[in-house]
């Protein structure tokens, strides 16, 4: 028996006492979430948001690269949202090795080199200003004002907003 | 007040909750889930799962492209994950518009004509097997065993296997 059997039994369980069958499409508040992948972190949990109420778009580090801008692309133009959230985490898995090292190990082991950046950073405020950086200067994003970073801290399940440099 | 300043009320009373503190980084249960952003998909409430379990990766349907394969290599490579879990979901908003028109109305608005492929699809349990395709396809990703993808009824909670094709 797998983990996935497993999860599809906790599933099983879940649609027989599901009563959230009739939410529109569009999220109720209007706000799309960029979170890291990290098995520590619930989103809606740690934001309280209810079902229907916001997009929630995860990647390794909460980065935004351009998968994040289509999805925050459709989400506004599309579906209506108009604030974004980001949200990186302390002990992250992304401070604990380098693009160079990552992309070297992959190629050592399968004679490739990917093609893309992994992504990794050492300073988490700064990549959060990045991604920031990234969502405000691309031309797909129509609502750019309300857009605000944050670290969560996994031990005490607390966000810090991210400042913007002077 | 924004919603994000709603949604930082909710953080502090669930930080003043917050009793996990003390999980390790990599996923207990040596799972990454692959699901769509949409509003009314909890992945923690529908799988059954607990904080520390999963890597949960988001993004618009659902779908595989680059940025899902390097989140997945992380999660492979560094976290040790062995199992992927796909979501893709009925009335779904990728089913409500052409790659083709979006780039255009994108186009017509800015001036600017996205380099990406928005990823619209037709059908459902062929982009799950697109995805899953493409996981498969990828030299990047260690373990390709066991990947299984499924579709979520928005309407009933429950989770529907997809079938390789014969």
């Amino acid at each position: 028996m797998s983990v996935t059997d497993d999860l599809l039994r906790n599933n099983e369980a879940y649609a027989a006492a599901f009563d959230k069958g009739d939410l529109p499409l569009p999220p109720a508040k209007k706000v799309a979430v960029v979170a890291c992948m990290d098995a520590r972190l619930d989103v809606h949990g740690l934001l309280g948001l209810q079902l229907g109420d916001a997009h929630v778009i995860r990647n390794a580090g909460g980065v935004v690269t351009d998968d994040e801008i289509r999805s925050l692309a459709i989400s506004q133009r599309l579906l209506g949202t108009e604030e974004i959230v980001l949200i990186h985490h302390t002990d992250c898995g992304m401070l604990t090795f380098t693009d160079d090292s990552f992309r070297g190990d992959i190629q050592g082991d399968t004679g490739i080199k990917p093609p893309w950046s992994p992504e990794s950073f050492t300073d988490l405020d700064a990549d959060v200003r990045s991604s920031i950086g990234r969502i405000k200067a691309s031309p797909f994003i129509p609502k750019r004002d309300a857009v605000r970073g944050f670290v969560y801290d996994v031990h005490t399940g607390r966000l810090r907003e991210v400042t913007p440099l002077a």
